[in-house]
């Protein structure tokens, strides 16, 4: 793999990654030529968005640490990203986070209205599983390994449960319990489901699954912590989206319940124990190193 | 199966069969304990709504049809219901339909608000995977194919596309076919899908499984005919939602491009299809013929 730095993407992942997921999203996308014409227009702007790729590219380089060939994956580390734009696109509906701008673009609701911005994240859900279900290359029960990986990091015991505990919780303060379940599962599980998954279909056995896992947890709730910190810290310009919100809707964070100094010291010790993990491990360590220091250093 | 029939739902349904599906439904429903509270409280709410139960019915009674125990496959039967309510909850939403009944109860979003009715939508299309991956006991191979027919109907190309241009173009014109496109992906691949799943776990050949499709899809296409004209011709006492709304929405039905008594007279024929593919078959067929001709009487 070519270990040039993506200047464009002010981040720190193998060169090519970024295009070689978009270009993979890129060929998804034409299938739905058939689907109704602003349906497919607004799917297309939201996996257009120029998204970080954070999720696919972390499954990319699990299979790679592995010695795995990793464009046999790109299948479902694209699902992964699909899952993460249906979660934006909800998040982000007047009636949840209210959200103008992602990415420095008008959110999807703010270009095609709010029904619309509904069903194209119900689209990009179903067509996760179906992308999966019809271009991944393995055998029949690691897809479905795959799949459950997936479903329970995105539903009623994941994802949606993390989102669900941030909405009901807006503006009430919650126990520090509440707050690690929540960011566990708002945006933790679909991460670690991400290493999982690429660990999964590289054959990884139980044991250095379990690693993975471990690993995928920690940069999972440092991810959080560190989009919690830029909404307080960044500008809008350089985040790419309406920044210092979460204090104006009395948000629930890690900032807001254990001030931002302490924050950053829980998310650059877990980075310390994500790094142990890995070094730990007989693979190709690097980029999932480099990956988990990024995240402290991460301005979008 | 005993022949009675369920004469609380005013269905003609084989007896205790919703009772059956309602049991295994309020089974899944109690993993979701260590769900958030709330969410678990939506879910349960809009499961237990009342529904017919139409979708999981007929994919057993396929089974049933084909000699097989269809208790074997209620895990599947169960997971379309709660894709197809997951459907109600977004359509009801008041961007989409703004509908505040449903099923004589208060729709989701006005029980639970916007934001939870959102994410409980969501979270039940993803444990309808989920519960197929977990409970659904078949092959790998044949539980691969069941989840590609459901993720299929249900996504960009099926169900969604279906709600896209039944949203987009109301209060514009269609044409016949764009009408015909509509009921048959909004409405109709999931109640193929339903009869599909239903033959393909019943290990039906191919021959069959083509005229399953085809009286899936006539009886889909019905299914939503009759929906249009109850808006227009029920109360809402007796359909258990706000009727007549079609007219004032602008909203593109079967009335509103052919008239009432031409688009009867198309379901009546539809129907009559559906009957004649089922006759020509060397399987159990009476409870498929009688859920065909329940659906030209049904009042809700």
């Amino acid at each position: 793999m070519n270990k040039d730095i993506n200047k464009n993407n002010s981040q720190i992942y193998p060169d090519h990654l970024v295009e070689i997921v978009d270009k993979k999203i890129n060929y998804y996308l034409e299938s739905y030529r058939k689907s109704p014409y602003i349906l497919k227009k607004a799917i297309t702007y939201s996996m257009r968005n120029g998204g970080k790729r954070f999720r696919p590219i972390l499954c990319l380089l699990t299979a790679d640490s592995l010695g795995k060939d990793f464009t046999e994956i790109l299948p479902t580390a694209c699902a992964i990203e699909f899952i993460h734009t249906y979660s934006l696109i909800h998040d982000d509906l007047p009636s949840i986070d209210n959200d103008d701008y992602r990415r420095g673009k008008l959110t999807c609701h703010k270009v095609f209205g709010e029904s619309i911005a509904i069903l194209t994240g119900d689209a990009l859900f179903a067509e996760a599983f179906n992308i999966i279900l019809k271009y991944q290359d393995c055998s029949p029960e690691i897809k479905l390994s795959i799949l459950r990986e997936i479903g329970e990091a995105s539903g009623a015991s994941g994802m949606v449960a993390g989102q669900t505990v941030d909405v009901y919780y807006t503006g009430k303060k919650i126990t520090e319990e509440l707050l690690q379940y929540m960011h566990e599962n708002k945006t933790g599980k679909l991460i670690t489901a991400a290493v999982k998954c690429g660990a999964i279909l590289s054959r990884a056995g139980d044991e250095y699954l379990k690693k993975f896992i471990l690993y995928g947890n920690n940069i999972g709730v440092v991810f959080q912590i560190t989009d919690d910190i830029l909404d307080l810290e960044s500008s809008n310009e350089i985040a790419g989206k309406t920044t210092g919100k979460d204090i104006l809707q009395k948000k629930n964070t890690f900032p807001s319940i254990y001030g931002i100094s302490k924050s950053k010291k829980i998310a650059s010790e877990k980075i310390d124990e994500a790094i142990n993990i890995i070094e730990g491990m007989d693979i190709k360590s690097e980029w999932l190193i480099k990956i988990a220091k990024f995240l402290l250093l991460r301005k979008n």
